[in-house]
């Protein structure tokens, strides 16, 4: 096992670039590697349907530089990319059902804009370090569980499709051209800074909301299994998976806690919540045309590799973001 | 096992649609359906650096529409969409090396075309029956031999990722929006029509034009094994595909008589050309980073659902082969 790295050294003084740095887990690296003093620039579409939310930087806005770019406008990003040491690459469109309605937004921002920003590097800046963020969506409904990197690619939909794709890029231009790039394939990540305007992020966010605004939670289904990430966890993936040189080339599949049942994650929420309810409703069937069934990540890989590993369990994950929504729902809305 | 289908019964008056048309395999399916009293209709953008050749239709265009357009643009194609009974989508960037090069231009017809296509016809011809020319090339270094569909897919380059892409594409509009899809994944077809000025659709065309201009064939490495589908065989798969309810939703290998490795397909091709020479050369590092090894598929799916069989072996395509350009070599220059 490699010698464990100090993450601030390693990231202090750095130039780091985050694409969708407005967003849920973009902003909440960016907070970090503020803390860990790299210089930190950040591109946001601003979408409004997207995680990006100006509140996410409060108190360190002051210390980033934010830049209101879509990643499809490939010639404002070649720019940035210029001069950076790393770059985290997180700029996504996240909804299954918005990928259904609209598949072709979801190809220009998951799959080609990918590709670009790809090129770019490699024209521009070889040398950089990317980690990109993977889902595990790509892989469909599991053949078996845990769902370790080895199960096969098999997506359910267009959002899928597209993310499969621009994780293949990744790799292959590592393989091929040298990049020096990771992913990483997260699960549902929960926390402070994620949307719960709706659930085009997770569905978390939405029942976070309701608890807070004393309406009862919907549950959809209630049996399938699910695992969680809590964001601080999964901030320091990244990081990890930065600053080590065996992670390229890579993918690692993020986990969490144990996982439940979406009916016992339910009841836990009312419970640290200490009130609300939840009702159980049949799974809608434009829904379950591109539901994966049961999901639970088998993250010994980066356990092994990086020696991360989930420091937060469940019930702290949804108590620390209760906490957070209680006070900072209205910048949510 | 269904009856057998009378293929020129089924398409008889039908109308159809062929993107690629002028090309190799998409030209030698108009011949077919043209005999077939088939009502056809092309589409071929009719790149250099692509299969279609005007001399693919020799002898038939009389009965064939042909429309210069190209897959990329979306509102003509759509405007030929409507009213087809049966597409045939072969349009495609093919080769492995321009894949990498230039890598949008590939993403750009073989994926992000293929979407909105596919989103056409869900609009103005949801009922349009649908046979993909899909590629051996997703599957990318196999784990096992031969490959059969359950193979995980894993391209390797540029142009197999967004072949897979395409290929996804397909396969969800089936399964979630009722789109009457099937994909068949093609190994090294050969025959009549194929690109032979370049290796940009099949090194095979190459050696075929340099035994008939007497000089010798290169071969590179030489032991890697390959399967081969001689093009009368390919297009009756596509034919029986598009005929067959059983097809849809559901994606096929094409495999061909027994596979050889590629030193003893230039020795047979020098046998059956009555003269010729081969050297062999060590293969050139920047294809090596892309090469898949050996391959060959497991075409039982195929046989048992389609009752699809090779006809013709080896020896007969290549004889084909060489005897139709020795006439035909001027027209493909």
């Amino acid at each position: 096992m490699a010698a464990a790295v100090s993450l601030p050294r390693v990231f202090k003084g750095r130039s780091v670039l985050i694409t969708g740095g407005m967003g849920f887990i973009g902003a909440n690296l960016a907070r970090t590697l503020v803390k860990f003093g790299a210089r930190v620039t950040v591109v946001d579409a601003m979408i409004p349907e997207y995680g990006g939310n100006t509140r996410n930087l409060a108190g360190v806005a002051a210390k980033v530089k934010v830049h209101r770019i879509d990643v499809r406008d490939h010639a404002k990003v070649a720019r940035l990319v210029r001069g950076q040491d790393f770059l985290f690459n997180l700029a996504g469109q996240t909804s299954h059902m918005d990928s259904m309605t609209d598949p072709e937004t979801d190809l220009e921002i998951n799959c080609r804009a990918q590709l670009a920003l790809l090129e770019t590097c490699r024209k521009n800046n070889p040398g950089v370090r990317i980690v990109f963020a993977s889902t595990r969506q790509i892989y469909g409904k599991p053949d078996y569980l845990p769902v370790d990197e080895l199960h096969p690619v098999r997506p359910v939909d267009v959002n899928g499709i597209n993310k499969a794709a621009g994780e293949a890029f990744h790799l292959l231009y590592a393989r091929v051209h040298g990049i020096r790039a990771t992913a990483l394939r997260l699960t549902n990540t929960i926390g402070p800074r994620m949307r719960v305007k709706d659930a085009r992020q997770t569905f978390v966010g939405v029942w976070v909301r309701r608890l807070i605004e004393g309406e009862p939670i919907e549950v959809w289904g209630g049996e399938q299994q699910r695992d969680f990430t809590y964001v601080d966890d999964a901030v320091e993936a990244f990081l990890l998976a930065a600053a080590r040189e065996e992670a390229v080339g890579e993918v690692f599949n993020l986990g969490g806690p144990p996982p439940v049942t979406l009916q016992a994650l339910a009841e836990l929420m009312v419970e640290v919540n200490e009130g609300g309810a939840f009702v159980v409703r049949a799974f809608p069937a434009e829904r379950k045309k591109i539901d994966i069934g049961d999901y639970f990540a088998d993250d010994r890989k980066i356990a092994r590799v990086l020696g991360w590993k989930p420091r937060t369990d469940l019930r702290a994950a949804l108590t620390k973001t209760l906490a957070y929504y209680r006070k900072e729902l209205p910048h949510y809305l």
